[in-house]
This record gives structure tokens, sequence and C-alpha cells, in this order.
């Protein structure tokens, strides 16, 4: 499928949903959108990822299958300068997909120039009406279920997801990803934002996804969310747990992190603590134990001292433990230990 | 104010709402609805909670400002039976209140009704729509803050809660109960029912209800919900107990509890792992200890045996542990034991 992302005025570095799909999607981007760097290409900003060139709005980009918004404005508004280029995208029979709390099949102009175009419009934050409460039985899946869960928000949860499952992929190995998060849904095409369901249906949002998936592969990777001990979001964090049932765990980590993102008045606790929550916290519904570890290494910018990161992360967890992005060898040493 | 409650066919074992509002609530009830007890009086039935005639219908009932639906079927729907005594509440001019998730709001006859009748319908379930995600701050309200916490749903949290707010206040202690489930909202008139919101405001949730009431009163008794190491309502509990940051935890229990209540493959871990795991839990966040436990006896028929069932208990916890219902002196021990 060809897809065109809208990333305006936050490329790159405030685009992770765009980054993401660059990174990951099996499609093709045929443009990205940011009128700040029209006449660039993608490979001017960031390497690793797809190429594509970047044009200033959906009249310049070729032909597509679908627009998807790559950017979420704090709060998860629509800005109303993306308006044109959406209409541009129906009017030329594009799909239009977006993760915004905004939901575009709720805007009646959105909503009836998708009908007269027969468009899809897909708000992949919007909860699907048949989630309910979890049964318990994550477990008896046959895939072997690996979650990953993390020390805060925004520690590279989704990335560490998608790297061990495009490695074990890569070995080989029937891996498939259940995606939680917008950036994850977008990539994979399907899923649910367990952020977004009713409180009660946590654990049944992510168990429902398991059991619909799990008998068709060897290995799922679940996506985790937050942290179990995050001020506002570890509902989130325990629902997946408890709904996941997962054989082993990753614990992800950004290196250099030592408070909660946001909420800067609370100290992260030290990484045995988190093994030991994870752990305790799982065992009376799910036996499970951190087997490896993922640290983002991003800020630091020498490859030497994020070697040291790694090392001391490592040696603080007990257990392999890697930058899955930036070393391939710690990608395949996790990957061993998971697998 | 005048209520009557509905609690058609099961009254009293399954009218579980029905009772919490005869035992706790300030409102006169006029009148239970139940057309298979019709005649009776609560008194013949249940003792220990106010009294009413049981009528078979609203037509039968005396004058009242509000019907009260104290009953939920499993799934939470509404009984078709149940539409006759609503339309002639509305009629009579008395608000109609329910905890369903089936929203009487939302039922056009209802509605219609109810607006020519100028009477509230109040869906207690449904979430208000400013409820956001959590600041971290709840622990800055001047009142000491208590929250129950269960090692299973369906424990004896929200009477607890009651219990103890209401033998606080018996002392001239300015106490308040900060109720997040239907029956717990519906006796005190106000609040959110968690488990309906948005997983990523759960937290939020709860922090809100205690800055709105936080610094009017000396100490908060918050209502619990679920368990920590429930497969399916974990997310609420532990949204719950960052939410909160509670500086004391009760500890519910019901005695003969051994597996978890529906999903009886999950055996309940011993009452000290869910000591460890409610204080180690909540501790990164904001530190707090178990101080006492609450023990519902309910199915112990013996006194003798109900008084070492809660010795018993009391040992495992090591903290000051009873039945607050049943045995005056140990509501009083564990008051003490909070305060």
């Amino acid at each position: 499928m060809n897809v065109v992302i809208l990333a305006h005025e936050q490329f790159p570095d405030r685009a992770k949903t765009a980054l993401g799909l660059l990174r990951y999607s099996d499609d093709d981007v045929v443009a990205v959108l940011d009128r700040d760097n029209a006449g660039d290409r993608v490979s001017d900003h960031v390497t690793g990822v797809q190429d594509a060139p970047i044009v200033a709005s959906m009249a310049d980009a070729p032909e597509a299958d679908a627009l998807v918004v790559g950017i979420a404005p704090i709060g998860g508004g629509f800005d109303e300068s993306w308006r044109a280029d959406v209409r541009t995208a129906l009017e030329r029979g594009c799909d239009v997909t977006a993760g915004l709390h905004y939901f575009l099949s709720e805007d009646e102009a959105f909503a009836s120039l998708a009908a007269e175009h027969d468009c899809d419009l897909w708000d992949v934050r919007k909860p699907p009406d048949d989630v309910g409460v979890a049964e318990g039985v994550a477990s008896e899946v046959d895939a072997e279920v690996v979650l990953t869960v993390g020390t805060d928000c925004s520690v590279g949860k989704m990335t560490a997801t998608m790297e061990l499952a495009r490695a074990a992929e890569e070995r080989g190995v029937d891996a498939a990803v259940v995606p939680t998060g917008q950036t994850g849904v977008l990539i994979e095409g399907w899923g649910t934002c367990v952020d977004r369901v009713v409180s009660d249906f946590t654990a049944g949002a992510v168990e429902e996804m398991i059991l619909e998936v799990g008998d068709d592969h060897d290995v799922l990777f679940v996506e985790g969310q937050g942290s179990i001990v995050h001020p506002a979001y570890s509902a989130v964090t325990c629902g997946i747990l408890h709904g996941t049932q997962p054989d082993s765990l990753v614990l992800c980590h950004a290196a250099g992190r030592d408070a909660v993102h946001g909420y800067e008045d609370y100290a992260l606790p030290g990484v045995e603590t988190y093994v030991d929550l994870y752990e305790s916290l799982a065992a009376p519904v799910h036996e499970t134990d951190v087997v490896a570890g993922a640290l983002n290494t991003m800020t630091v910018d020498d490859d030497g001292d994020a070697r040291a990161a790694v090392a001391s992360y490592e040696t603080e967890l007990d257990v392999p433990a890697g930058d899955l992005v930036r070393f391939a060898d710690d990608r395949e040493r996790v990957l061993e230990a998971v697998l």
C-alpha cells in the first residue's frame, strides 16, 4: 500500500508516529507532508528509515492509497491547518487514518466527503465496541508471549517491540506484534489503543488481541504502555500485565532518565525495584520473569558512552540488555535471551 | 430526601445496592419495590438497617423525591418489567437514579417524560466529561487519606469504607467518604464510578474527587475497587492506589475466600503477599502502610467461629483487624488503628 504521512512543522524530532511508520511499516511511504521542509527528502533528516520526498501539501503528493496523520499535538486535537490536506486526500479517493483524540469520523465535513468518495476514515484511538472484561485466559494461546514493560513512558517500549519482532522474523521465527498504542496500531494496521478503553476493560482489550492472533504464530511481542509506578498511567500498565499473562518480560529504560517524564517530582526507583514489582505483581495471575533489557541511548552522543551505559544497565538487571536500534549485536543478544 | 428503592425479585440477598442504601444512606427510604415480597417490611428480612414497607410497584409507593434502581442484573441491562415503575415515578415528579450500564438518560421515552415533568435522570455510571489525566498531587490535600484495598472483588471494601467513616463521625471526627463505585456514589449522592472512565484517566478520576473535598475534612475514606492481582480488574485497583496517594491502607478480605470470585482457577495468594504488593507498588509514588484489616465474616454462622476467623486474620496481617459490621468492638479497635 502507498501512504502519505502528514507531519507538518514537527518532522522529524516531534513526529514520533511518522518516524515509527517510516522505520517499521510494511507500507511504501510515497511522501511526507511538512510545509517547513518541503523540497527536502526524509534522508536529509533521518537515516536508517525509508526514504521519501517531503512536500508542502497533499496537492503536491503523488498518488496514494492512504493519508496517515503522523503527529499528535499535545491534547490530541485536530489542527485546522491540516483540513485542506485531509479534504484533498478524500477527494482523490484516499483513506485517511489518524491517532488523535479528535475523531475524524465524527467530523461531519470529513464524514460526508468520505462517503461521497467511498473512502474509509479510521480513528485508531476509537475503541472497538466489542471490548469487554478479561476472562483470564490469555496464557492458553499456543504462542510464546513476550511483553515489553518500562521504567517510564517514552522509553522505547514500542521500538523494542518492533525491533525484536523484526529481528525474530529475520531469523525465520513466525513472530507477530500485538500493538496497544496509536503508533503501533498504525504501523501494524490493526489493534486497540488500550489507554482509550473503559478502565474495567483494560486487561480485556489486550487479552482479546492475544486470543485473536495467538494461535497463528510462534511468538507474540506485546507492546507495553506506561510504567507500573507512573502517578497517572499505571492502571493501563497493570491491566496490560495481567491481561497479557506473558511468558517473559523485557524491561525498557532510557539512559539518563531519573525522574518520571512530565512528573519530575517523582524519582524513578532503581532497576531492581522494577524487576521485583513487575515479577511479583504478575505472579499471582501468571508467573513471569524479566529475561532481558532494552536501553534507549538516543540522548547519548558518543558510541563508547552508549556502550558503557548499556553495560551498566545490564549489570543492574543481571540479564542480557542492549540498545536494540543502535547496536545490531545487542539486538541479537537480547533476542537470544527472549527466544 | 424521601426515596423509593427498586429491588424487584432480588431483595434482599441479590440487592447489594439496595442494602447499601438502607444501611448507610442519610435519605429516608419510604418504600422498597419488590413484587415478590409485597406486603412485608424490610425488617422481616434484614436487621440493622432502616425499616420500610415493601410494595409491589411505584403506584403503591408513598410520595417520594426520588426512585433509585437498587439492583443490577448481570451485564447491567435495564429490565423492561421496571419500565412502568420508572414511568410512574417520572409522571409523579420523582427524579430517577440508576447505576446500570444502560443509561436511562439515553432512553428517549424516559428523557422526554423527565423533561415534561421537570425531573432529573441520573446515571451514576456515566463518567463526567471533565475527567482527565492525574497530575500526581492528591497527597497535597489537608485531610489524612485512608484507602480500603482488597484481596478480591466483593469482599466488603465499600462496607468497610462506610463503617469507618460513620464510626469516625460518631467520635466527632470530620470525616468524608470518596465513593468510587455505583453503590457508594448512590449512597453519598456524588462521585465517579472509576471503573467506567477511560483507562488513561483512572488515577485522574479519583485524584479529582480527592482534590474536590480533601481540604474540607480531616479524614477521607476512599472506597477501593477490585484487587491488585485480579485477572480482569487490577487496572482499576492500581489506578486508584496511585491516584489516591493514601496515607494508610485497610486490607479487606472475606472469610473463607480462597480463589478469585468468578475466576476460580486463580487461587488468592497469602495475606502477607497482598500487604507486600500494595505497599511496594504504592511506595515509588507515595509511601503508605497497611495499618488495619477488615474481615467480612458474613458466611460464618457462629459468632465464636467468626471471632476465631478474625483472630487468625489479625495474626496473619500483624495489625488490628476485625469484622466492622458484626462486632462493634472490632470496629472501634480498627478505627483506632486508622486514625
